[in-house]
């Protein structure tokens, strides 16, 4: 490709609106634009470089035996009301009616699709296992969208679904696709850990696993055990429960004072009480009832765990008026006695043998209050947000928190889809089973962002060689040097028909410009024709590490020509 | 590939919603199902082929110096508005608000989006010439989709779009594009006319051309001249203006009575009277008023043709109750005479020495109605549809006429979306100017259908080499003989390591469910694996003329091997 004639617009500036080094550096190098919030056009250097991912996508996928296809983008509305998620998807949904006012949704995701089809389509175990996948653009209206095609509303992703006749049938999918995942990454050359992770809205009953790019710049919290395999996401990841010495005989509650106390924060500092033995009391809507969640003073309330231990469909924290009305007082004294509302009580605080509670008026609290004792509840459980530095829940190791960008989310569905939509087959004995389904999801759009989170220096990008726009950069200094000119015209020449993908900087521009612009966009090896190319000799240099080599021209060739057949 | 793994549901018989042999054999085949009206799965067939198609279209884009780009689906109203398309494009255009109620549109095609891009991104001449291409899912909401994916809602386009500095450089990007689309079409192996075409809402100034499959089926008509290389649609054709002898001294009108006369058929049937004298005025609503559309009995008014000689934005007949209120007679009656509103008269009117007109009174007709004489006109032009045997424009040959699947389409744009959206850049005197620019789509997923049109028999599919699924169909007859078993396998397992695209039916089926299915879906050869493995050898079947060669298994394997490398 010659530069010269390259849809290339590259930046000097860092745009103001990108927060993030991939952000800046996709819009610097000419890859993407905005169109709209979370509306990106790919440019030519930018779609390039994603069809190179999407390529490896493919091929993982073809490898693990997956079978591409290609499924709607718009979808009849009657498929989501079928399985549910009509009422659940939330406004991330994007809805509307056609010319006949029929309603149709832009599919974020597609299990209801696939499984119309297979329910149609598949009526006996012999058809089965069966791995379906798409590479496709997808819409979810995201109220905010950013960090450039990180976290974009129309994106591409690779989803992939599985049908099994049995559960240990999809453990053998999940595995393959869990594989094949890590294949993807390991080409893409990113780093990335695989973690527990919570299903969300596309549910189902087996768990489901992230990809995680590991990066700074990372949206998720991962908690990680240095010691076992334990990683999980933060909006799942468990520590041990603390374990407390026996208190002995614990003393009847007792009221005391507290003038003015709002919060944990006063309870320590202007009371000196220890946030470790404070219950916190927190009131919750949970769809259409109110619910008391509480927790450790020194403790937050996880509200995933909280949605899923209640099997809710909505979770948010009720104002003051609300609270008022419900027990009494208002935030910094309520406590979790003689509510009408059903308490949650997470596991640390049940192991509790007394602690400090509010008192449901104003200005008082209690100590000496004993879980079990003085106050009962109707559900226990895991509601609290795991930190670094508390035991691993598997082997007691002490949690590590890194942040991470989910590329990936692999979930064992089961039958949520299948029994919603009545995808059933008939077995070996003829009778009528459901299927068992799996889902695989890749955000395509989102690794390019996430390779470059990891693949970058501070002149600009530097590609890993199995996604790089072009293998070769090749760069006359001085475009009207007769000398300069012949060589990289016939470097390019040779390269080209030898199936190197070369990008010729054929441009009548500074030096500088020039090799800034290289710096920028990336590419792995910049093959640089100065004035020793009147004696045969041009530098090789590594982008990665600035490394530079002076080569015949015959040698950079070679070398070149080696890099294009992947050799 | 496995057919006992692949998922290609056959069906036997004709599904009853499907007219034409493509949208059958699609369906049959495997290759596609509908999700709702005009909305397509594409199952692993099917997409195998999309994808050999779309290959062939990006190699030829590509070849032609086009760069490919990736547009976003969704779209800001506000583009559309500033285009003016808000208003032009109808119902057809599917539009919606997200979540903050911003007015979006799915987008049926991409004007506006690149040409927001081109008058951010390009500031001087030195970036033009340049050509932009994008392979993307497009939304158009027919009101009538039908055809399985001839007609779809949803459609995989090629959409490309270029940008000169003037329109000598548009003719240079149109002319490139043009070959590229013949190249396409002729290695897909289509027999095809380019023909001139109407924009549609399209538009732009420079005119456009089709590019039309051939095809009984096609919803397109074509009037082409075998002496010349005049093509066109139907709707812009045109013919020669009939030329009349004189009629010397044409008396004065005369009123007669046409008693009950409510078409031209009752005008010639029950008064004798010639069609061809008769003059046919038709009131058409014509945006916001009315017109009188005046052509000869035997002619039909061309409303693509009158929309465009009035450049108006919608033409739709009136009812008759409008036109008695605005002629004082019902349909059959009116006449030329004393109307109102703007009259347009058709060229093979206007020449006509004299002829029968209605008299705008119930009943009542004059003869000796001389154009221009005893009725004026505000407008000429041509109005009618011309017709097959009639002489061509250009050379007077005799027209013939076809049917055709619009595959193509090519649009000289000029600066109609330029100058609206002021795309503008510095010429090489630093003057501002408007970018010239032309559009150019192919229907991807609509070309396969196209070519399943053009390559069927009675038994199914005959896919041409060039974007077969697979090259070669390797049958074991009986996959219990373990002699067949292993020869299939062998070749197999040889053909694939050498690259080329096997389906082996490795299923436990009667041989003749195996052949039908063969036949069906249509891969150009068959290696039939049958009692003469023992042998050695195998039967080497072409799909097209069914002609079997008894080979051995090495020579077969040779043939096969040499068809997957292209040779």
């Amino acid at each position: 490709m010659r530069q010269s004639r390259y849809f290339l617009p590259t930046l000097r500036e860092i745009p103001s609106e990108a927060e993030i080094p991939s952000h800046q550096l996709m819009l610097r190098a000419g890859m993407i634009r905005q169109l709209v919030s979370g509306i990106y056009t790919y440019l030519p250097l930018g779609y390039r470089v994603l069809r190179k991912v999407e390529r490896i996508v493919r091929e993982e996928m073809d490898r693990a035996g997956a079978q591409e296809v290609l499924l709607p983008a718009v979808q009849p509305a009657s498929l989501w009301q079928e399985s549910g998620r009509w009422e659940d998807y939330g406004k991330e949904l994007l809805r509307f009616q056609d010319r006949h006012e029929r309603p149709l949704v832009l599919g974020p995701t597609h299990e209801e699709v696939i499984t119309d089809l297979v329910r149609q389509e598949v009526r006996s175990y012999r058809q089965l296992p069966m791995i379906l996948y798409q590479i496709q653009t997808k819409f979810r209206d995201e109220v905010r969208p950013r960090f450039g095609v990180m976290r974009a509303r129309e994106f591409v992703m690779k989803d992939a679904y599985s049908f099994d006749v049995d559960w240990e049938g999809l453990d053998r999918s999940y595995q393959a696709m869990y594989k094949a995942y890590e294949s993807v990454l390991q080409r893409c050359g990113l780093r990335f850990r695989v973690v527990q992770a919570d299903p969300g809205a596309i549910g189902g009953e087996g768990g489901s696993h992230e990809f995680m790019v590991l990066s700074e710049v990372g949206e998720d919290s991962l908690l990680v055990c240095p010691r076992c395999s334990y990683a999980a996401n933060i909006e799942k990841a468990r520590s041990k429960t603390p374990e407390y010495g026996s208190a002995g005989d614990v003393p009847p509650m007792e009221r005391f004072l507290t003038p003015g106390a709002r919060s944990i924060e006063d309870l320590k500092t202007r009371f000196g009480l220890n946030p470790e033995t404070i219950l916190k009391v927190l009131i919750y809507r949970v769809d259409d009832r109110y619910v008391a969640a509480v927790v450790r003073g020194d403790h937050e309330v996880n509200e995933v765990k909280l949605k899923r231990l209640l099997n809710a469909r909505r979770v948010e924290l009720a104002d003051e008026e609300t609270v008022r009305a419900l027990t009494g007082t208002g935030f910094g004294s309520v406590g979790p006695f003689g509510l009408t509302m059903e308490r949650v009580v997470d596991d640390a605080v049940a192991a509790l043998p007394e602690g400090v509670a509010g008192g449901n008026e104003p200005d008082v609290h209690y100590r000496h209050v004993v879980p079990g004792r003085d106050f009962q509840w109707e559900k226990q459980g895991d509601i609290r947000t795991a930190r670094a530095g508390e035991p691993c829940v598997e082997c007691g190791g002490t949690l590590e928190m890194y942040r991470g960008i989910e590329v990936g989310h692999v979930f064992k569905l089961g039958t949520k889809y299948s029994e919603a939509l009545s995808a059933v087959f008939l077995d070996e004995q003829g009778r009528q089973r459901t299927v068992v389904m799996g889902c695989y999801g890749i955000g395509v759009s989102r690794l390019v962002a996430a390779i470059v989170e990891q693949h970058h220096d501070d002149k600009g990008i530097v590609w890993p060689a199995s996604v790089a726009p072009f293998h070769v950069h090749v760069i006359p200094v001085n475009i009207r040097d007769e000398q300069q000119r012949t060589t990289a015209e016939e470097l390019y020449r040779q390269l080209t028909e030898r199936g190197t993908e070369v990008l010729l900087d054929d441009r009548d521009e500074r030096p500088g410009v020039k090799f800034n612009d290289a710096d920028l966009i990336g590419v792995p090896v910049q093959v640089i024709v100065g004035k020793r190319a009147s004696e045969g000799l041009v530098e090789w240099k590594w982008r990665r590490t600035g490394e530079v080599e002076v080569l015949s021209t015959e040698e950079a060739a070679e070398r070149a020509a080696a890099i294009g057949s992947g050799e």
